[in-house]
């Protein structure tokens, strides 16, 4: 075992769910790397990461994923900038980034604003896939962010609708974007397969695990372009 | 000569302005492709079109860049659609979209909304470019889109300097992103210059010919990178 994945652990059977953990594991599954993934409930997260020397990320917060490489000592934060880390330290394994970060961060930059408010839209149903351990935690910073109760942010009803219908529409102009690119380069750069379908994936899979229910339309959208991405990205998603 | 591409013509002495042009010269450019401009006032642009047989661009508008390639009678309408074009009929000359066209769109789509509100901004300041055939047509679609007389579409002033400020503040979102290449991959995909490059050679060029005033603090952004990326597609700007 020569890498340590951390991710928060869920109640569905044998599954994760964070969408940026999703992306490492996707990342290092794709390369081939050896790793393991230590499970680490909401609250103990910043403990453990100060304990472990991990760089806060974005608003110096303490999240996850973040990895600890063995084999070189290294404790890398954010999933960018771990899949630039692996792409320059195992240079013989599959590029994720074959045209370099930049253009994946932008890729980010243009995919996550054009999903909203899917976010907002999945902490109610994420709250029973948590384990009792993670749920003070995650009700006390939710309610925070949403400025409501956990169960007033987007319960079934018209708004949750509306909400929906402009994920839908973001999904509609990316696929339209991405549809310039033809059938024989399918792929957001072009014939292989990148660290961008992984943002993408990380993303819709966690729709996917928390409720089956708001994933099947979403199936349907785009000819089926979003589940036949989740089929092909499914194999990296295996967790160790 | 073996294409033809239209474009608007500018008081600015050996010069054109339109920023959509502008890319796809630098394309014609880049790719060492003969080609000669044919210069059309704004109220000739939709006759001119329509008698060639040229496609409306978005909202069913006829606009330029279109190109006329008379070796194989194609005549195409819009920038990205042409890029898509030159590298399939040309694909012994250097690539512009060597990813495919799905990433430049979503590119664009990334970097114009960054970059707003330049389009506002630039009006005013653009109007006396223009030859007086072209002043009735601009300034009536100008004060329709704007809502306002043209000379009150953010006259110098307090409001004029908070757009600035949000083009600024939008620069430094791209610099930063594209930062992650690192100096030995300072373009958009990475180590080479492609349309990427001339999407946004093409947006800003038009601020500095349009007004030095205005792109004098630019030029000084992000450590120069702006004035930088102009000096290095300038020689694909040359009007043929």
């Amino acid at each position: 075992m020569t890498i340590t994945l951390y991710d928060i652990p869920s109640t569905v059977p044998g599954s994760a769910f964070s969408p940026n953990v999703f992306k490492t594991r996707m990342a290092l599954n794709y390369k081939g790397l050896s790793h393991k993934t230590e499970w680490v409930e909401f609250p103990n997260i910043a403990p453990r990461m100060k304990e472990l020397g991990a760089s806060p990320t974005e608003g110096m917060q303490y999240t996850v994923p973040v990895i600890h490489d063995h084999s070189t000592g290294k404790i890398i934060s954010d999933s960018l900038d771990i899949a630039q880390y692996l792409d320059e330290t195992y240079p013989d394994t599959p590029r994720l980034l074959p045209s370099g970060p930049g253009i994946a961060a932008i890729f980010e930059s243009f995919f996550l604003p054009s999903i909203m408010p899917l976010p907002k839209l999945m902490q109610l149903p994420e709250f029973p896939k948590l384990n009792p351990a993670s749920h003070a935690f995650f009700r006390k910073s939710r309610e925070e962010w949403g400025k409501c109760k956990l169960e007033d942010l987007l319960p079934p009803g018209p708004e949750r609708e509306k909400c929906w219908l402009k994920v839908k529409q973001g999904l509609d102009k990316v696929a339209g974007l991405l549809d310039k690119n033809g059938k024989d380069k399918p792929f957001v750069l072009g014939e292989q397969i990148t660290y961008a379908e992984f943002i993408m994936a990380g993303w819709l899979v966690w729709v996917k695990i928390i409720s089956e229910e708001d994933w099947a339309p979403i199936s349907t959208w785009n000819d089926g372009r979003w589940e036949k991405l989740l089929q092909m990205t499914e194999k990296y998603r295996t967790i160790c």
